[in-house]
């Protein structure tokens, strides 16, 4: 029962948190987890969540063993908390326990309500030593997505824009095509395929009557499925999609969601229901309360991880320019090899701005990726 | 005389490379350069031009040899052609004659008139094989401010500037301080402490009333030598800088050149010049017509490197949005971990812009750096 830290749990936290990364695209809903079983100082067994409604990570390891006995006197490094209900699958504290695993060593409690601390005690209860909070941080990072649905009832908010090398999206005379290369594009792609929705606006729709989805194609030129088809979520605040517009035209093969405000013209919408489009009604035409009221219902429905893809007013109607409030959460920021310079090049956020530089996002840095002139920066949001 | 690559010739000249930048900011406007002596797959010494005025790469190479003899039978690796020619020093190529080393490997030719393959010639001449051109494009990229010095005389442009992760130098109610971080600004004043001149407009020193001088402290706080003190340059092109501006203030201690359009208060210049600013009658008002004499008059002063920090629209008139030439030759944009937003909020580049898409300036991308989490991308235009 004493919770002490062996000089190897990093180690083999790390390596369980890799596994569980390779579920990410596949899990949503559910949280990524990895599990990893190590016996006399050597791994026995590898784990991951594949995919919804598969194998939790605990299940996929001890299923990867030659004899379940195997599984006797080790160690499991799992990067959540064990389940403990009965859900899709049966609860893995159960399977642990039955495995005969003496020690387990959790990365992070799960706040999910049905969890929350039921899976450690379930495991400790049977004996079982639990060492908690290794890698704690890394897995908070890894899971963030997860747990702002979890507390908030809402989406994480990824933001996506490709810029020049001084910060515009388009020149003065509004050119925009292209400002980075193929491989940063494929990278988007790959982006827009693991997400649960492709936010966008009217101003986008009718400008360059996009797709939307996810076209990634292997080195030979052969389209590759996506580890999932994200649902396309447009704004309507004045104006609807066309009937002739390929959102709306592909509409019964990928869904598309119209989040209209009370100034759209009402009688358009049957016709657009009747090509596949489902609508939800908000109840407000302020962009602000737009986006909060969309991303609740976007929650509502499950979705873990949202994209905007938008122009520059749709990303800066994410933020209160009174309160500096942000409702983005982290941000994909390529920028190509390019200068475009003039006072009136548009730059990727629109809006009121920021004014006292108190007020402005603080942003943490998690990631810097070159692709050959190009350089993709991650940032989260910072706290406080 | 023949002239056949060695396998290991690529490794030494890297040595030789390396060697070569640590005399940057000491050695212009001279070209750094970098020597090895090899024997028999050793390298026996290691020399690099340290500070204008000293020893060349091959004298100091040669020098660090415990007995001259040593040098007899090896190969020399010099990042450019050995000179010829009795400057400040005698001429390399006798030095290398003299020690006795019988194979001379040479990353690139010297355009500079009194070498431009006089040197290579030498060594030939006295029987030494030669070998050219080993990391020839490495060479050029250290030495293209020297390079296009010699062939335009006018001096390398680096253009700096810090923005935030939206592409913007402040926000919509002009606060700036700070956008990136304590050890982001100290890259920007080593940078300022090697470069010749630090060019900026009345904008900027009457915004800012900056010193613009080199300001670098040790761990221990105290205040280092750099290699070089920047000229400070200033474009006036409708007004003077303030008696009691910082600049003028202690335009007796750092020089400070004042480029002038006719549109200036020519009865101010006697007192701005008796506390010892220089002045540059230019004979333009036109903004790109001042950048374009500026650099001429930059480069008849010997100056090899010249930065910009100044506000969007000195910068902006170093571009001619008809063509889309630009002027500036190296980019070194500090990216900081905010967002301001805003349609209104500044950009880096001001001035018309470059309206159709291909006339955007291209870049290539020399570096990536991450400060914490400042990131800083370094490019320089892309030919062609």
């Amino acid at each position: 029962m004493t919770s002490t830290h062996h000089p190897d749990d990093e180690h083999w936290m790390r390596l369980a948190l890799d596994l569980a990364v390779r579920g990410q695209g596949y899990v949503e809903p559910n949280p990524m987890v990895g599990c990893v079983l190590v016996k006399d100082g050597v791994c026995i067994a590898r784990g991951y969540h594949h995919v919804f409604g598969g194998p939790h990570a605990e299940v996929d390891a001890l299923q990867s063993l030659r004899s379940p006995d195997e599984a006797a006197g080790a160690t499991a490094y799992v990067t959540l908390e064990p389940c403990c209900h009965h859900g899709k699958t049966p609860p893995c504290s159960e399977a642990l326990i039955r495995a005969g695993v003496t020690r387990v060593v959790v990365a992070m409690r799960d706040p999910f309500p049905k969890v929350d601390g039921g899976g450690i005690r379930q495991l400790r209860q049977a004996g079982i030593e639990v060492t908690l909070d290794v890698l704690k941080a890394d897995a908070e990072a890894l899971l963030a997505p997860y747990l702002k649905r979890v507390r908030t009832g809402t989406p994480w908010v990824i933001a996506k824009w490709a810029m020049t090398a001084d910060g515009r999206i388009a020149t003065v005379s509004r050119q925009s095509q292209w400002i980075t290369g193929a491989e940063s594009r494929r990278r988007v792609h790959r982006l827009r395929g693991r997400v649960d929705a492709i936010i966008t606006a009217m101003g986008t729709v009718e400008a360059d009557d996009p797709m939307l989805n996810s076209r990634l194609m292997d080195a030979d030129g052969t389209p590759m499925t996506p580890p999932r088809v994200a649902k396309r979520v447009v704004f309507c605040r004045r104006r609807l999609p066309a009937l002739q517009s390929k959102l709306i035209h592909t509409a019964d093969a990928i869904e598309t969601w119209l989040f209209t405000s009370p100034l759209v013209d009402g009688e358009r919408l049957a016709a657009l229901r009747q090509r596949g489009a489902r609508v939800f009604a908000l109840d407000s035409d302020d962009p602000q309360s737009m986006v909060r009221q969309t991303l609740q219902r976007l929650g509502e429905q499950d979705m873990t991880n949202v994209m905007i893809e938008g122009g520059a007013a749709l990303l800066g109607s994410f933020w209160d320019p009174t309160s500096g409030e942000c409702l983005v959460d982290e941000f994909h920021v390529y920028i190509g090899a390019k200068l475009f310079g003039g006072v009136t090049a548009p730059g990727p956020i629109a809006g009121a701005g920021l004014g006292p530089i108190d007020l402005a996002t603080k942003l943490a840095l998690s990631q810097v990726d070159r692709f050959e002139d190009d350089v993709r920066l991650v940032y989260r949001r910072a706290l406080g």
